[in-house]
Order: structure tokens, then C-alpha cells, then sequence
């Protein structure tokens, strides 16, 4: 069970996420809990980092950083004992939880989870700060943004966990985002490859890197609400995981697959084009070279086959904050890739058509293509993977977009 | 250096507290500093692990708690690094500062200073969290009150110190009560032994763990003003540490010793008489292990040699706060002990003349009852230890007394 921050800001919530470890204890399970800092506390502690010094040494800042997960973890534990459930804390260096030296952002590389396991065998419940580990120095190390489901599916592995069950503050994962389309559905399961490839309405919800994890790992992980009542929430049932929230596992798992399971977007994409680049061997690599040595994020890249064989047109998008950064780069680096035109646009989308049913059925961009054709929505790039497809749009189509391939695919409530 | 938490109180107070530290390095010290948690945080913590559990498990309690000298020694080293001060932190797990497993008021077993003694030597600052220890079990104990200085005392033996500077919101000890008497003077030395006899006075400045660490493993003490300016304070010299603050230290190294050295007081004392006690083996042990048994602290016992070899009148004192609780045990008591009346006084004080000069000075005592004698001021208990004269007198006179005693024995400043 996983709990972010909000869902332990002060001690009423920590008593709120006490009672629902205490119902699944009491339905029998092993449990450990893997907690946040309380809300608004990491904030406070990375910003007195920045107060004490203009580019905070990463390996203090963690030092600083991880206290927030250290408190709640005593804290919930002190609970769970005070509502009579044996229950202790764990730190990451005491898992051990073996990062690299990567402070502010490490990597896992090794949970022992015997200890762990001795302790939840014996009927205790392990309370485990989560976003920390131990890094070979003996120094504490952070995992970085989204650390805490990340350690979650990280413990879960360790402990051959049955269920990594993420509380949240939405009940699971839809079709698309409720704001903007209102006859979406509650997706029941969904495969790790299109959990990662909904990413814009994934993220909100778990980070794809604790996705990632959890495919490598076989580690079936669950979507749910923090909001619901302790009480009035069932105990998991192992052999039925439908009920609440939205479970994510293997594309074999899913009985019925959806040919398209949802829909997604990206804003604010902006949008570079190259025109009549010299087609020669190397000359993208130079470009995405530029734009990586400047540390800008490059996503959708399309470049045509020159009808010359001299000449081509490279297209890619970048996030629009960067954008300013992106023309200056390659302004000034011109000569040395060799180009006719820049022309870029701003205030762009990527809608995204994810299906994990696409790889065995034919026909699902063509109808995508003609959805938004018949709405007079212009596509101004293509790229596909297996089990999506992405078009860029004008930004201002958003919202008829997704309304509209939304029906297309056969994905409103009834 | 040793910082408590109203020196760390801020991160204002925090690059207050770096500049005394650079102060020390620029002058080719080695340096470890010991911090505590910023004020008023550890309150905050405390209260939380009283709400989450009526009782909190103390091995909880310290994992909650000691988070605030985590944050602290993060901060402290960051801000040394932004002054361009190498510097790291270290938590008591990663020195190790090995202690027993009792949770909340842990005994420090062993200091493994070998890996803090190769990064001293390597000029890097090592910026300590006090307070805080670990268990053979791995995990994280806490040492109770006035723990901070105690774990400077003990890592200042460890990596073998040459002096432990406790920076602290007063700028030494004094003959007595600066706030009573006038014409105080500062100490510039004192031996461990007087130190811990003016319990009364050095408690607010030294813990008398700390002091009797410090004895034992013959480090040598300093107390010192941090409210002074960094720039003011002149770096530390070795040869010559008496032009600020008191240092502790042995005996041998006090070159005048004063007959007297200080006058120490205890206000809030109560007395109590057990008049016409049968006089028989064991009869006191009975008194006292009652009292112990109801977790009452006895300070002076008199037991006066009886008359007529049958009976005896046995005095003592408790806290005032406990005088209650006293009474009410002696009473229930009464039969099983056996005694004549039970006599109690409230509002007394213990005045205690200290000095290890009165080891080989005949005297001492005689001049403290006559120059009380004098003001008319009656004696109602007199206890002695060899470097201590204690007299319990009525509250009224404290002021009298401790003025009265300050010029007879010469400490007055001129």
C-alpha cells in the first residue's frame, strides 16, 4: 500500500491511512505501507536547501530532504500501534534499499528484502519511508520526482508482494481526462504498455518510470482512491481486483482487450520544422545532438524522404517553454548543419490513440485519420508505435479532438 | 563546536553559526560541529508522536524525532559549502555512534571515529547530528535530554579534540546567579568536579552527563557566548583559552586554585522530619526505598545520632513539587517504618558553597555558618561532600545568603 503526500498531510490523514492498513491486517494480509512526506514538507525543506546555498550539493540535500519521509513513517507507525496493530518504521538504508550515488535522482539497484519479509511473517506491518535508499557511500540518496511509487513497486518486487496498491487522490485510471470529455469510463485494467503510453493522463497518476518497474518486476500494481472511507472500503480480494480502481498488469491478464483502451494528450507542444536539409548520412544526428547538449527534450520527430534525394524536411516537436532556446540553437549552428528555413509553430497538441488491440487489428489509424478529417481538424505530423498513434494538432481542437475519437472508438459510458 | 537549538533556530541563525565554523577553519583548525534541531521543531515532533499513540513506542519516538538534527546538520553543511567551506554532514548511523537499545535515553557504548578522523584530516568540516545514536539492532536511538552536548563531549573523545567549544546564550559560568547577585565574575576556569557540584547554576549552561563524559575521558570543556558576532570572536588559540568563555577542565590545569569558586543554589526544596525513628539496622533503607519505589528524588539525608541509642530524628529534602506525594507514602507508612511525628517545611533552598580548593583549606565551613550567623540567617541542614558545604535555609534569605557568602569569600568583583 502506498500513500502520497496529501493523503498524510497532518494526523488525521495519517489516522485515515492507519484504518485502511488496519482493514486489510485484519482481512488477514501482510502489509507494508510506503509513505510520503506530509504535504507542503518537502517543499519547505528544499526550500530552506536553496536558502542555505545558491546549488545545493545534492548528497545534503537528500540528507535534508528524506527527514519528511522519515517522520511520517514513525508517525503512521506509531498509529497502527496506538490502534493496536504491530507495526514499525523502516528507513531506506535500513532495508537496506541499495541506490546508486545519484543523489537527488539514484537509481535502485538492490533491495534485500529478508529482513523485511522475517518481520511481515511474524505479522507486523512494515512502515517504509518511501523516495529514499542508501547509495554505497553510506550516504542517504533520493530517488527523485515520482520516488515514492517508485519505491513502492520496488519493495513490492523484494517481497514477491501479491499487490502493490497506490492510493490516490483519483479512483483509477479513464478513457481520457474527465475534465474534458464527461462519458468516460473507469478503465478496470490496462497493460503496462499503455499505462506508459497514456503517460499525459498517466502521470498524473503514477509515474512511468514506477511503471516501467513494475513491467520489468511482474509487479501487478492497482490505481485507487485515498478518498474513499476506510470503513467503507472492501479488503483486497486477490482473486478479484476489478472492484475498485483501475489495475494495472500484463497484456495477458486482460481477458477482453480493447482494440483502442484510451486516448491522450500533450499540451503545450510546439512545433520546429527544418526545411531543405542536406540528406546525408549524419545530419540528424547533429541536429538532435545540438538540442540534447542544450538539455532540451525532443518528442515527436518526423522527417520525409526527399523527392531530390538531396534534399529533406526534418519536423519535431519540443515542450513550448523551450522553444525560444530551441531556435536560438539552431540559428546559430545553421552553417554547420546546413538548412534552407525555420519555421516553427507554437500552441500545439499530441493526441495520442493507445490500444494494446492495435497490434492485431488493422484499420485503427485509418480511422483516426478519417474521425478528425470529417471535423476539419488539419494533422500536422504522424508518428506510430506498436500499440499507439500520435497526430499533432492546433491546440484549439483539443477538446473536439478527443470528443470525437472518443466516440470514434467506441469508448463513451452507456 | 556545539550549537543548540536557538543558535540553528533560523536559517539566518544557521549562516551565523557557518561563519563562527569558517572563522575556525580559516585559522587551520580542524573542526566537527554538533547541532542540534532548530528550536521549537523537536516540540512539534514530540507533539505529533503524542497524538498519533497515547504511549508512543520509544523506538518510534526517536526515528520521529530525530529527524530534526537530520535537517539541521543537511542545512549547516549546505551552508558551509555556499561559503565555500568544505563540509558534509553525518548522522549518528553513519559515524557510528554505537549506543545500548534504550529508545529515548540511550547510553553511548562506542564512537568509531576512524572514518570522521580521515575526512577531518582531509580538511573537510563534519557537521554533526546530536542527539541521536544507533542500536545494535539498527536502529536510529535518541540520548535524551541535554544529548546534544553529550554527543559533542563524546565525539570530541573520539576523534581526540583538543578542546569541545559549547556555544551556548550565555558567555560562561559565573561565581553565582548573575541574576541575583551583582557583582558576579565570570570563571575563566573550573575543574569538572566544581562543575558538577554547581549543578545549579551549570545546568542551564552544560548538562552534568556532558560534564561527567568530559571528566572521564578528560576532554577538555568550553562554554561560550554564540550570540556573540563571528567576526568579533577571535579564533580559537590552544595556549591560550582563557580570554573568552569557562573552560572545564581538570584540576592540575587550574594554576590558582580559588578556595571557593562559586556559590550554587537549589530553589523549591522541601524539608521533611521523621522525628523519634526507632533506631535499628535498616530502618533508613526502609525510608528511602519507600520513597524510591514512588519515584520521589531525595537530595540532603541528616540523620541526627540519637540521645538515648533508641531513637533517632531522620531530615531530608524532595523537590517541593513531590512534597505531597512524600508525606502521603511516610503516612500510609507509618506503622511498618515506626516514628513519633512527621515534620515538613516547604520553601527552603539549598545553598552550596563549592570549591576544590577546600580539600586542603581547614576553615571553609566555619566561615559559611558564621557569615550566616551574622544575618541572622538560621541553618536548618547541613550536608558536606569534599569539594561542597550545603546548608537548606528558608527562601527568604537566598538573596541574603548568596550576597552575603559571594563577598565573604572573596569573589566580588572588583
Amino acid at each position: 500500500m502506498k500513500f502520497g503526500g496529501t493523503s498524510v498531510a497532518d494526523m488525521e490523514k495519517i489516522a485515515n491511512v492507519a484504518r485502511h492498513v488496519k482493514r486489510e491486517v485484519e482481512a488477514g494480509h501482510q502489509v507494508a505501507v510506503i509513505v510520503s512526506a506530509m504535504a507542503g514538507h518537502t517543499n519547505q525543506l528544499v526550500a530552506w536547501t536553496n536558502e542555505a546555498a545558491r546549488d545545493p550539493d545534492r548528497g545534503e540535500y537528500d540528507a535534508v530532504v528524506s527527514a519528511g519521509e522519515q517522520i511520517t513513517s514513525g508517525l503512521l507507525a506509531l498509529t497502527l500501534q496506538g490502534m493496536g496493530v504491530a507495526a514499525r518504521s523502516w528507513l531506506g538504508w535500513q532495508i537496506p534499499l541499495s541506490t546508486n550515488e545519484m543523489h537527488g535522482s539514484a537509481r535502485i539497484i538492490d533491495i534485500d528484502g529478508s529482513m523485511l519479509g522475517t518481520r511481515l511473517d511474524s505479522g507486523e506491518v512494515a512502515v517504509i519511508a518511501g523516495f529514499q535508499g542508501i547509495g554505497a557511500d553510506g550516504r542517504i540518496t533520493t530517488l527523485g520526482r515520482g520516488g515514492s511509487d517508485t519505491s513502492a513497486v520496488a519493495i513490492a518486487a523484494a517481497v514477491k508482494a501479491d499487490l502493490c496498491d497506490i492510493y490516490t487522490d483519483v479512483d483509477g485510471v479513464y478513457t481520457t481526462d474527465p475534465r474534458i470529455v464527461s462519458k468516460v469510463r473507469r478503465l478496470s485494467r490496462i497493460s503496462y504498455e499503455e499505462m506508459l503510453e497514456m503517460a499525459s493522463l498517466g502521470a498524473k497518476v503514477l509515474q512511468t518510470r514506477s511503471v516501467r518497474m513494475a513491467m520489468v518486476n511482474g509487479v501487478r500494481l492497482r490505481v485507487r482512491s485515498s478518498f474513499i472511507r476506510p470503513e467503507d472500503a472492501e479488503p483486497v480480494d486477490i482473486n478479484n481486483l476489478q472492484d475498485q480502481g483501475t489495475l494495472v498488469c500484463d497484456e495477458e491478464d486482460i481477458m477482453e482487450q480493447h482494440i483502442v483502451s484510451g486516448i491522450a494528450y500533450e499540451k503545450d507542444e510546439a512545433k520546429v520544422t527544418l526545411v531543405k536539409v542536406r540528406d546525408k548520412p549524419g545530419v540528424s544526428a547533429r541536429i538532435f545532438g545540438l538540442l540534447a547538449d542544450a538539455n532540451i527534450t525532443v518528442d515527436v520527430i518526423v522527417q520525409n524522404v526527399s523527392e531530390d534525394g538531396r534534399n529533406t524536411d526534418v519536423t519535431f516537436t519540443v515542450p513550448e517553454a523551450d522553444l525560444r532556446r530551441t531556435l536560438d540553437v539552431l540559428e546559430r549552428q545553421r552553417d554547420e548543419i546546413g538548412y534552407g528555413e525555420l519555421v516553427s509553430s507554437s500552441d500545439m497538441v499530441k493526441i495520442s490513440v493507445v490500444g494494446a488491440g492495435m497490434r492485431t487489428h488493422a484499420g485503427v489509424a485509418a480511422q483516426m485519420f478519417s474521425a478528425l478529417a470529417e471535423n476539419n481538424i488539419n494533422i500536422q505530423a504522424i508518428t506510430t508505435s506498436e500499440i499507439k498513434i500520435s497526430v499533432l494538432i492546433d491546440a484549439n481542437f483539443t477538446e473536439l479532438a478527443l470528443r470525437t475519437l472518443h466516440t470514434s472508438y467506441g469508448l463513451d459510458q452507456t
